[in-house]
């Protein structure tokens, strides 16, 4: 038996061998890759935070203490520690285990996960309510490098300093988010790792106290003298955060040391962890961006089997051929250079290329400026991390009345990501935002087209909407803000983006019952009245929306609004729709089963519509 | 004639000799001081930067450079100067200047502002903007220590340090924000204030290079090595940004010689001036909380015009009494203690109050993480500054159904601080968050018992909404989710929140013209169906909707829409709203007659519907 398979908890962790944890991490690695190659998933990350999982396993536990990740991709160390290796052959499916940290699953799980530099904030308000509530545990977070970008992470980190709280950030150094680190922080932990002279500080350090652990809560003061002679002097420190760092994050006997004495400092403590993406494994090692999320590869050679073309390469390819006929186009990502297909424009024209690292915030006041100055801004953005942007798309955008474009990557259903993921509120919020106007290209060449249209024949803040993925038997371009594809009499059905597939082809269904539906294309959302649905609707009487969104302020409810303002009298209306929001993980084509808004829930309700249910 | 007469604009004030400058700056104190006892307005800070405005108006040139205020309730005098004196008069008042800055108002304005931390990332997009067009003008911020508080000012500053651009941030330090400072950040701003020897290098430092200014672009090394060995260590020069401070910034020559420099750098600079919020006024120093935003005013002893009751006190009592029955309750601000009143709670129970900075983001994640462990955290926070948490709203709260309160004050028009503060999309914004409920007390009773419900009687995400200022003749407490307050037969008015007044008045002069309105009251919003709203519609056939929010996502689209997805038929519909959501500032009673949401627009609408338009 395997040293892996005599694991079915923590507790089992817990009482391994020194001599057993080495040859314990190699195999979590052989079967994170063997797995993650079956499933796909986040691979590069998870290989990183083997040794720093197993120390933290040893050293806390994770059913009563609480251990928040940042982001949460790298937990599946985690979750096959803690009683989840048997399930994880169904790692991201629908009905399977989750990639991310979910307290539904299991109670080592302390917090929901999925966006980025929000585990400080959070940790810190579960080692405030231990405080107030006089219980005893303790609380630890894991935050990548790439986290650290944020500025919600900069606000964690400095209310954790001024609260004197005991807790532990885990910094988990691997120099590389999604994207190479950007900005003023990732160089000064760059320049933090090479200083000198700190493994043999860190030896003797360890020899003086290592025996003696509860010292560490006596002798503030002749630490403190300590650090400032020997540590290296940082930003952290600054603030008042205690810095223990850096660490060798794949040297198990030191993590586990230093963890414990960050736990017993009894304070808020900072220790720098340094790891390698990929660690183990030759090709996620050399090409960690390419492993970071994966399809299912060849785990010997690495071989990613092809996806095809997607929505995001049409869009980086259309923005480059656009920024070649206007100097005045740049583009800028918040560390999602490759997943947005914005990497092909940066390549072309680095001078107006802008990483800003994960800051969707200040990627929004920053494209303002742009704009007010006469620059054309392209953000390319996945929907749900546009959601940081919220204020800055009103306030600095749009106030104004400033020429800037968002293109809303991975809008939709977005699948095995799961629920922190979907780009499902983003018709609600942008339809807030005054004077934005939304296209939603449903094929390649509407993507094209549509970029074009945005950036030179519209003003004000535009967003282009899209889905992950590719394209589906709709390829041709329409023109204007409304289309008719296909005349009907019964009913009509509205449909923007890709959903237009699923009411073609329900509009099929239905015509083979008799049924004959009006299939109108929304290419454009707004603010105005949509004229040719409500044309349609004066005609047919009944309206069917099938939308990839949460019901509140979906598109359905606005054209109903307008329907009834108008004085259309409907002989029924059905809007399909992600209800509040909440939508697990799986793929697109189940979750859309699922949650009833996939073509055949199109024809059952066109069906119910018409009165001919079955 | 007063040296102040003698000013037209910014040139002006660049000829004025030196020895002009102290007793103009003694005038400006005068103006602002006579001018805002009357009109009401930012006092404390204003009276902070008047030398700081008055040599950036001597260093730069406001017309083509861009000098990006932050907050910018700071800009008075800078409004002053710039050929807007003589309509000062009318500040904050419908019609009149803005209390902040506008670009429509002025081109010397480069910026709108109005919420926090945003100025750096807009200042950057704009030298950016300036070095890809290759043009030539200088670009300045000007950002308070409180805004820097905000995880949009890092953001914006690690990018400033890593562009390499020729840009200058000013740190405006009073050391005082609304509330005092919290954090690590103002704790690291403090150690650097007691830096000994500061001045003396100062004065060399000018005698040494103030004859040839340009050299500043040619001795980089060496003066690093001085700034090294002299000025003192912080984070901004550890996260690359040069430093250059602290400066006095009451003393106009140094002010000048300083500002002259970091323009000179021809790099990102962060120029650190120390000043004094209320200066130049006994009572506005010595309490420039009181006078931070403040009505009219005696302009010599300072007393200030008592106003009402409020629903921010009626919140704050409330929460008080909440908090002694229950030790689990905590209380949140983001550096809004008084203005959102929850700093009786802080007198009370200083262990359970958290004043996070202006820093929104990190309030929704960090009352996630108490709500998780066991804590009932109150956020009170202004509605429009809730919009920085949107996305925390739903990911670390609402997809995990956590119990916590947000008290949104500030909901609706708030009056003369204009566009940038409104709270009118909050019903658009918190309507997408899965499972928010959205209570909307009316009067003070009912801010007191729906805050008792929030806390006590229901689950997962509650806002309660609710407007500046005090109640109307509305006085009850309703029970329930909605309640008819007024029979009739021929539409059915809905209204939540003090919109109730407006709708009681209206229907009485419907009444008046012979039509009979049915009042139904919202007291929560939430996803599920309206079903007494519903049951009204059915009865009249006709429904009239007014309230104080954008028209994107408005209850009225909701209803309207569950009405056409119930098959109810209607004869008629009306929505007054806010339109696009872009409100000037003025009185709220001006504004609500303007945008035609008032009791005499319900009446007119109501007569329409009713066939009988006059």
């Amino acid at each position: 038996m395997s040293i892996l398979e005599s694991i079915t908890g923590p507790d089992d962790v817990k009482k391994l061998p020194e001599e057993a944890l080495e040859p314990l991490c190699g195999e979590l690695r052989d079967f994170l890759i063997q797995s993650v190659s079956k499933t796909g998933g986040h691979l590069a990350s998870n290989l990183g935070v083997v040794e720093l999982t197993v120390a933290l396993h040893r050293v806390y536990n994770t059913a009563s203490d609480r251990v928040v990740f940042d982001v949460g991709h790298q937990c599946y160390t985690h979750k096959i520690l803690t009683g989840r290796k048997d399930r994880f052959s169904t790692l991201r499916q629908y009905g399977g285990l989750s990639g991310f940290p979910k307290p539904y699953e299991s109670e080592h799980d302390a917090f929901i996960a999925g966006h980025a530099s929000n585990s400080v904030s959070v940790a810190l308000g579960m080692a405030k309510a231990r405080t107030l509530r006089h219980e005893d545990y303790d609380v630890v977070c894991v935050i990548g490098d790439g986290a650290m970008t944020g500025g919600l992470a900069y606000e964690g980190l400095t209310a954790a300093a001024a609260s004197g709280e005991s807790m532990v950030i885990i910094l988990n150094d691997n120099n590389m988010s999604i994207d190479p680190n950007v900005g003023g922080m990732a160089s000064l932990l760059q320049r933090m790792r090479v200083r000198p002279g700190y493994f043999s500080f860190k030896r003797w350090y360890r020899e003086i106290f290592s025996h003696v652990p509860p010292v560490y809560r006596f002798n503030h003061d002749f630490k403190e003298w300590i650090k400032s002679r020997v540590l290296p002097d940082n930003m952290l420190s600054a603030i008042g955060l205690e810095y223990m760092g850096p660490v060798d994050g794949h040297d198990l006997k030191q993590l586990e040391s230093v963890l414990g004495w960050a736990k017993e400092m009894r304070r808020p403590v900072l220790v720098h962890v340094l790891t390698q993406k990929g660690r183990g494994c030759r090709y996620a090692q050399e090409h960690p961006e390419r492993y970071h999320g994966v399809g299912p590869f060849d785990p010997e050679t690495g071989e990613i089997k092809a996806s095809g073309r997607c929505f995001s390469d049409v869009f980086g390819e259309s923005l480059c051929e656009l920024g070649e006929k206007d100097p005045k186009i740049a583009a800028i990502t918040a560390a999602m250079a490759s997943g947005t297909g914005i990497d092909r424009f940066a390549e072309s024209f680095p001078n107006r290329f802008f990483d800003v690292g994960i800051a969707e915030g200040h990627a929004s006041a920053f494209a303002a400026g742009l704009a007010k100055q006469g620059i054309l801004p392209v953000f390319g953005v996945y929907s749900s991390f546009l959601q940081r942007g919220y204020d800055m798309l009103i306030h600095d955008v749009s106030l104004q009345h400033l020429h800037a474009v968002f293109g809303l990557d991975r809008a939709g259903i977005v699948g095995s990501d799961g629920e922190t993921h979907h780009g499902i509120f983003d018709i609600a919020y942008l339809r807030s935002v005054p004077g934005m106007q939304i296209l939603c290209p449903a094929s390649f060449s509407e993507m094209h087209d549509y970029l074009e249209r945005a950036l030179f024949h519209m003003d004000g803040p535009v967003a282009l909407r899209y889905p992950r993925g590719g394209e589906g038997e709709y390829r041709a371009s329409s023109e204007g803000d409304e289309q008719i594809l296909r005349q009907g009499a019964d009913l009509t059905m509205i449909c923007y983006g890709t959903m237009v597939n699923e009411a073609l082809s329900a509009a099929r269904q239905l015509e083979q019952k008799g049924i004959s539906a009006e299939v109108v294309k929304i290419n454009r959302l707004g603010p105005e009245d949509y004229s040719v649905t409500l044309s349609s609707l004066e005609k047919t009487g009944a309206l069917l929306a099938s939308e990839e969104v949460c019901a509140s302020g979906c598109v359905g409810e606005q054209i109903l609004s307008q329907a009834a303002v108008h004085g259309i009298t409907l002989r029924g209306a059905r809007l399909l729709n992600l209800g509040c929001g909440i939508v697990a993980h799986g793929s697109r084509d189940l979750l859309m089963r699922d949650q009833g808004i996939d073509a055949a829930a199109m024809t059952e309700a066109g069906m119910a519509l018409a009165g001919k249910a079955e």
